[in-house]
């Protein structure tokens, strides 16, 4: 079977100067895929000439005139600009044409034409976006939801832990995937009410329901998955980004300080990048959109060739891997029950 | 002016070990310190014996019985051991006996028994926990509420900015701080809905409300102060400490894996050192539970010696500078107006 994969090719902080060569560099890695490149013909025809014709014949130019910008309002992306890259990108999953969509670009305007275009499953409320975060074992930790949603109530909550379990067990392997629920620790008052009432709902699924975990958890990879509300899951990634930036920071601008430490960075080179290379969020790019009616991942907005290339991996370990079935079957399960 | 700080001497992880030789150095550094140390009278003798008389006879031993532990329920901790160490500490200040009471243990048991013994400043609906977090600008950034209120109402978030906009002031020094707001970024819907009034509110007060801040902003330094809930603010707080520990233990690793790198490690010691003094936690230790009548800081409950020090550091500056009677002050001004 092969995979066909449409990308927002004019998405993101890079555009083209990404997607198109991380586009190449997968199709030279998997044979049984096929990618439709959406957006200005002309500028995707020039990029793609740089590559050889036995990637590119495998290729398809998909025009669209307009192009979703990073602060464009949604209501801007979702209806005023109807033959965006991203738009159309989105329609040839809705048509069957392709099997999963990627996009770099403004999250807000993905996650709402995609809800508009694909419609959620039956009986999902609330789609949700889930990523893995890199944790002490080595493996990912995957969360969700990082900012679809902030308020939620408890059976969103549910939903979102039901999603995540089919993901991880059809995209990771992990069979029986355990689940904890973000919550507070010690401190006075154990958890807010809708974290309350979600704890008790967990519990009575069949869901391999660990129970409460702490925001150090996410880290130390106690669960596999950890969910939240889009609130708190964005506030969480977000920080996390700053005070990983700030420490790297603090290392570079150490050993920057004199020849001397400049010396002592060379001699610390080797595992220095090896810690980078074990946290380098680009290998953790690619979420996904989960509880739509076809496969959306979303590209961080400042990926580059490298970390573009893990949102494909992604997209197609999803797409063959038939993740939106699997999950539309878990909810008729869930629902028949 | 001579300060007198109550130290519940029994309290965290290691209890007397740290908090003895802790109040010791804190005495040799400030010559206008008295210490009362609250626990167990024999074992607090003991411990004194060790340092020099010139040093210990500013310290007054205070006897109690009992100890609340770090997993002691709240109820426990608050019915039923009248004579903790923790409680008959916070009396001392409540009697005017101490101009600050210092306690490394449970801080659900901590803000329970302030409150219940202390009570809540006019005009404050409920105490929050504010404390420093390391900013790539090289100071704090003062964050609340770490967990004292998992649910908050906008009016709540609004006084937690005007606590903190005093203590900022009074304590680090900074003229008209400015606050910020924690809220999510570009995604599909820009904050909660308590976020969103809270904003509003913020607007309508003479504070210097910067608007929305998001996670990174945190360790940019964007603001003086951040806001958010108990619940946020907690899960942030423990995922920035997973991150660190996993990135100074994977550090740690790839330095430790061979002779060779071992050698590295060695080479590069100084600029490492050098990164972990400027995110080392144990200097922004001691939190201050704000919005009570009386001056209440929370040490970590792992603090050594040396992070002990901060705390009490903390709890000197804010008694000398007369923290509560300001923030009385300030929020008496409010409801004049």
């Amino acid at each position: 079977m092969s995979v066909t994969l449409a990308i927002d090719a004019m998405g993101g902080d890079h555009g083209i100067v990404v997607t198109v060569p991380a586009c190449c560099d997968f199709l030279e890695k998997h044979d049984d895929v096929k990618i439709a490149l959406v957006g200005d013909a002309e500028l995707l025809k020039q990029a793609l000439s740089q590559f050889p014709n036995a990637l590119t014949q495998r290729v398809e130019i998909v025009p669209a005139t307009e192009v979703v910008l990073m602060d464009d309002p949604i209501e801007v992306a979702l209806r005023r600009k109807k033959d965006s890259s991203m738009r159309v990108a989105i329609e040839w999953v809705r048509d069957g044409k392709a099997d999963a969509i990627i996009s770099a670009g403004n999250t807000g305007a993905l996650m709402a034409i995609s809800r508009y275009i694909l419609k959620t499953l039956e009986g999902v409320d609330r789609p949700a976006i889930a990523t893995a975060i890199p944790n002490e074992l080595g493996r990912g930790t995957t969360m969700l939801d990082l900012g679809a949603n902030a308020d939620c109530e408890p059976m969103h909550l549910v939903q979102f832990a039901q999603m995540a379990n089919v993901m991880v067990q059809v995209v990771d392997g992990t069979a029986n995937p355990s689940i904890g629920l973000l919550n507070i620790g010690e401190e006075v008052i154990k958890g807010n009410e809708v974290v309350k009432q979600t704890s008790e709902l967990l519990r009575q699924t069949n869901l391999n329901f660990y129970g409460n975990v702490e925001g150090n958890d996410i880290y130390k990879g106690t669960t596999d998955i950890v969910v939240c509300d889009g609130f708190v899951g964005n506030i969480v990634l977000k920080a996390s980004e700053g005070l990983a930036k700030m420490m790297s920071g603090m290392i570079r601008e150490e050993f920057n300080r004199s020849l001397m430490t400049k010396v002592m960075a060379i001699c610390a080179m080797v595992p220095l990048l090896r810690v980078r290379k074990r946290v380098d969020h680009r290998r953790y790019n690619g979420a996904v959109l989960l509880g739509l009616r076809g496969c959306v991942i979303k590209s961080h907005g400042s990926a580059d060739r490298f970390a573009y290339g893990f949102a494909l991996d992604r997209a197609y370990e999803a797409a063959k891997n038939r993740l939106v079935d699997r999950i539309a079957q878990a909810f008729a399960l869930e629902v028949k029950e």
